[in-house]
């Protein structure tokens, strides 16, 4: 949580990006039965309508219930039932029986909704104070927006164990035109990284400090699905000499022989929108840490660091195929090979850490990101479902190397000679 | 399947049968939301959903398509989607998974019943030629019937895990008089069992055949609450001589300390009704056979053998606590302490295994019963969530020794000197 | 444990037959060095000096320590050491970390046979009072000769897991010759099973008591290896209509293709004796229940009950190929066609449980075979590793179905009509 | 592996060398019986016979078969049963059961490395080339080293699940005496790390690069006994807050209370020489690197970086408390505050990664550290268990999160304000 006064808005600014996104999650889910918004796929994915009360959940605990005179709370379960992990909080229902909450029903956790949304605004409009509070409320805006995306791809996961492989969305997937793979060299010597803390961040962006990058280059576009078939087609998940020890183990204990959503042929994938063919241009997507860094050092690379990708992207614009353009896919019909944000998340080769200097806020919602600085690894750019609003240079997401739901591609990079 | 030709039915009682069960079903159904209809809380449970389409796939599989001339299927994927366990059928969605499909919503799959029962109570009305698979459709039936004991222990279990404990019904729950516990000697020597066929009944139920019983004697009710609560008291849990040795294993593993609905100070148990005081002397249920057997040995006395169950319960009329009262839940407010049937479902000391010369059914249908003679025990008598209708002296339902989620619970027996 | 004085057998036959029994027992592990000894492969199996040890503990424990005066404890650890499953004993170590015990040496453990050897030499030779104990000692006698038999098949299991595949015994395994598979109908009616009584069994044969058995036949030899292999070339590992339930969830989870020991192109087959060519003629062993039950199916049989075995074992003469041969493989060059015993243990139908009127016995000693009477299905007749003065026709041995280390074959059986 | 010709040794001098390192591992092997050094105690532990043979396999595979004119393998199965985790090589036994090779036996293992020994050490006397191979060899000789580690934990660890506790040596543990905990700020700004390649290093210490340091300052010597018990007094086991996400799973699932070789009371401790009372002023060991950082976060501190303590430790004297003593624990009665090396491995914040740059050697040597680079923590300086000439202050250990039989501790770090 960034806590900083240096980025105030001004309520009504707040309050209308308040009622956007929170609009947009409830978009998100209205092409949702309660069914689908009921069920949990797995441990790691979450139901709709969880997300949909635990955002909620967010702003009551944090904001509300803590400075909101006369707040009444909608309901005395909540608490407990739509903590993720906030131990400081108290007790939580067990992340693995999240699907087994078929009460409240989803109207009343729309109802849910709505009581804090009334509550919300209002406390925005009548904050005279200067916005202490504006800070947190960014937060929790921010925080909704990675659960919009969270949402998405565990649907996605749901949708991908019903044999009839349901739509999400209707969407036509226009192919992608092809691009070359150009190199480029990036920054070296002394850089900062992290946020400036000019806007909203999250307290892992911070504090900016220096690293010292030795040369290197970088692709100027991710790795294409074409390009990973070729990996595919050379028995590369048959060749431990690819693999790190960990993943190989994996390859062989989960059979893994593909991207998590091609068909056993390899010719189609399936999207949000269905079975499609594999579009041979747009970046790969839905592979593991393992399954990227296989790939990266089969094509004779390696993934770069966090901190290469972040000191080239700082000097690029953000545009991108985000969620806003309605894709919710990698790759798109308009040419833009330069582009270093949206389409796929990009695993780097950085094992997620704090920064040097790093101190989580003090209270529970020090417990956002810090706890978590172990055995993850850092993706960067954002990808086709995450809002363009959210994603930033400095933004570091991260998930374990096995995890391959999430919209996870790589982008190469290569030492250069020390001159 | 049972496929005589003696218990003949007419069309016409058929058809008001058929209503009624497949009716029964639904309005079993009808108390609850979609979500409660979708979710799968273990893999031994189903959703309701699951249990309303399967029954139909029963229907629609063995009768319509093998027999309806120009029936139409209501949707290709239905045949893999709801085939619980028929290799013989063809390929099947994976049992642990059938809380995946949020689609088809609740509502086709109901659409789906319409579908089935219009043909089927047509292809009924239309038999001209003597009945030829009445049998077939009254195992359809009988089948069903199971499917609705199913879906109550299964949602049971489901809101079980939701910490607000949703109630099923609305039941206010009066107490069980007060029964002294009797013993009367069962028949001894050659006695016969099995279905005599004059009425429907399962393969398992037949050939019709001897077993020579050695004295004994057994006891006239089931155990109660109050009489269980004496060994949780005595710490019967904790002293491993009551115990087999595999049922103690998983009183190590899965910390078992008291019946799985009582609460933790024994006062309370969930019901479909909600939290309810323990009632000490309706039948205590909710019992593994490794804790029915236990408890038994703690007693001084012994599970009866099915035999000796049927031995004597085949003298008795069938009277008790069935679904039909809609109390749900053991016990109840009229004294009747001879009872041998409902309430609660009596695990026997009798591996589940075909009777001498026992053969299944030729095709698909004779994967009903004949594959699952190996690790359960055989329960007797019926309980508080079965159709009346259902039940018979002869009958033999079965589980496994760790399972607890049905309405399970024991009589017992003791052996008495050869003279 | 049988307590009957009926067979009192004289101090000096069984001071006798004592030495004799502990002498096999160090003259089978004699083949084996102190690694071989102290390793065990799985939990179901136990290291050689863990057999060597426990052996003696029972007479420790149940004759020394109880009855002996003044005997003095050869170490005060061995009492949890190497108690297997006597809860009434107290504390025990682990099974599944037996092999864990590289400390005591396999010298001190003989040593400590040593130790228990003299002063159970010495009771038993001082005994004045009319044998009180006799019973007990040949319980542990006969509990020793279990033990042998574990110790080969469990050697013989940690040697498959060796590439080298080590031989235990260098036989020379003469081929078997063939046999027709003839077929005799058993008694019906009133049969009566179980021990008379007249010398040493264990509890659980007892008591004596009548079954009534249907008309059925038998075949008069166990199934061949050439027989079984005409089920795998059939492939009857993948039809799911030959199997139980349970057992085909096995063969998909464990990639079940054949018995335990064959090769790959079933040609050769591990034996204590190292690899060897399939002998045709020789009794198939190494299957699981599922394995035999499915078998049975297949060839369009089914497997005895228990009843139907001893009802006809009871009319033959214990002759076979016992541990006595030193072959310790099933099989052998002398035709003998009619033989019941000896080979490989013989999967029933029956599942494991007390006869009717069963009791433990009283005391910790009770635990020997009463608390397993679940699960576990019976096998008859003894195999190439059981001592011939180990079996009888009463014998009741017991595995759980998945259990496949044991020499467990089959022997077929057929339903006859009721005149 | 780093085949840089600058650090090259006279023959002489290697062979001197080799026979040390060969002769010291024997010496340790010594006080184990044949089947201490059988037994595997868990998949991550290896059995010390293993660890005899498998360090020869390294020499003969590496150095004799790839460049020794004429050499005869000692026996074709080696080089399946003891290679490690070399694809390259070609097939492997696997690592959890390399407890079931009872065969070889030790004595043949022993054969095995004369065998090799006779072969290595002509190859090096006769090497007139120019040492050649000598960095290869000196590899396999640091290789050994971390064998003689291994060997030394993995026995620790096999003898804690006896419950006798044997004793592997006969060391008394004389107390330590106390030390203040004094800290000092360490280098900062641009600092370069890494082996300047001036003597042996492994390929993970290389290439040297900068890395940019903010300022810190670190303690002087690492947590002991009295200062961990605080912890564990104050319950920090049962406080999440002080815990990484993944830890706290494992310390619920796993039920830690305590260092791993603690006792209940917290008053003693196992050790290689027996159960000692817990020396207060001695380092803590056995901790998993989340009981090190939940520790640190407890202090107020945190773990340093690995290029925070290279920094440091860098400018000190290698000296400490390593094999060599004899001692065989952490501690000593010589005072001697200030020292970086020996003791207890210390767990760092940093996960283990390739320096930028980092090139694996050709070939299945390759393997050696760079498929592992993922998941794991570095730990640095050294243990009590350590070679002192095997240690350095660019030396990079690596070990799981979760791993505690390793002798690893930990030392505090803290920012200081950027000036």
């Amino acid at each position: 949580m960034q806590a900083q006064t240096a980025h105030l808005v001004q309520p009504d600014a707040q309050l209308m990006r308040y009622k956007e996104v929170r609009a947009f999650t409830e978009q998100l889910a209205a092409r949702l039965s309660a069914e689908d918004s009921c069920v949990q796929s797995m441990p790691d994915a979450s139901p709709a309508k969880w997300h949909l009360a635990h955002t909620s959940w967010f702003f009551e605990t944090f904001v509300l219930q803590a400075h909101a005179t006369g707040y009444r709370a909608f309901h005395p379960d909540y608490s407990v039932l739509f903590n993720s992990y906030y131990n400081g909080i108290g007790a939580m229902h067990p992340r693995p029986q999240r699907g087994m909450l078929t009460r409240p029903p989803l109207a009343e956790v729309l109802a849910y909704r709505r009581h804090v949304d009334v509550a919300m605004q209002q406390y925005i409009a009548s904050d005279k104070t200067g916005l202490t509070h504006a800070a947190l409320i960014e937060l929790g805006l921010n925080h909704e927006q990675q659960h919009q995306e969270l949402l998405l791809t565990d649907i996605k996961h749901l949708f991908s164990l019903n044999p009839a492989w349901p739509a999400y969305a209707v969407n036509e997937l226009v192919p992608t035109p092809s691009a070359d793979l150009k190199w480029s060299a990036g920054p070296r010597g002394r850089c900062d990284f992290g946020s400036e803390g000019a806007s909203f961040c999250f307290d892992n962006e911070q504090p900016r400090h220096s690293q010292w990058l030795q040369p290197y280059e970088i692709a100027e576009r991710p790795v294409s699905n074409g390009e990973f078939r070729g990996f595919v087609q050379d028995r590369g998940y048959e060749k431990p000499e690819y693999w790190l020890s960990d993943g190989w183990g994996l390859v062989l204990q989960e059979g893994w022989r593909r991207p998590l959503y091609w068909s056993d042929d390899c010719r189609t994938e399936l999207t949000l929108s269905g079975r499609w063919p594999i579009d041979d241009h747009a970046p790969v997507t839905h592979l593991s840490y393992y399954e990227a860094d296989a790939y990266a050092r089969w094509a004779g690379a390696r993934l770069p660091t966090e901190f290469e990708w972040e000191a080239v992207a700082s000097q690029q614009a953000i545009r991108g195929n985000f969620v806003e353009s309605g894709r919710l896919h990698p790759g798109g019909p308009v040419a833009d090979p330069g582009r270093w944000f949206g389409d796929v998340w990009e695993w780097t080769a950085s094992a997620y850490a704090g920064y040097p200097g790093y101190q989580p806020a003090a209270g529970a919602v020090g417990e956002y990101n810090g706890k978590f600085v172990c055995n993850q690894l850092v993706l960067r750019g954002g990808s086709c479902v995450t809002s363009q609003s959210h994603i930033r240079a400095s933004y570091r997401n991260f998930f374990y190397p096995s995890a391959r739901w999430q919209f996870s591609g790589l982008r190469l990079a290569r030492d250069l000679p020390i001159q």
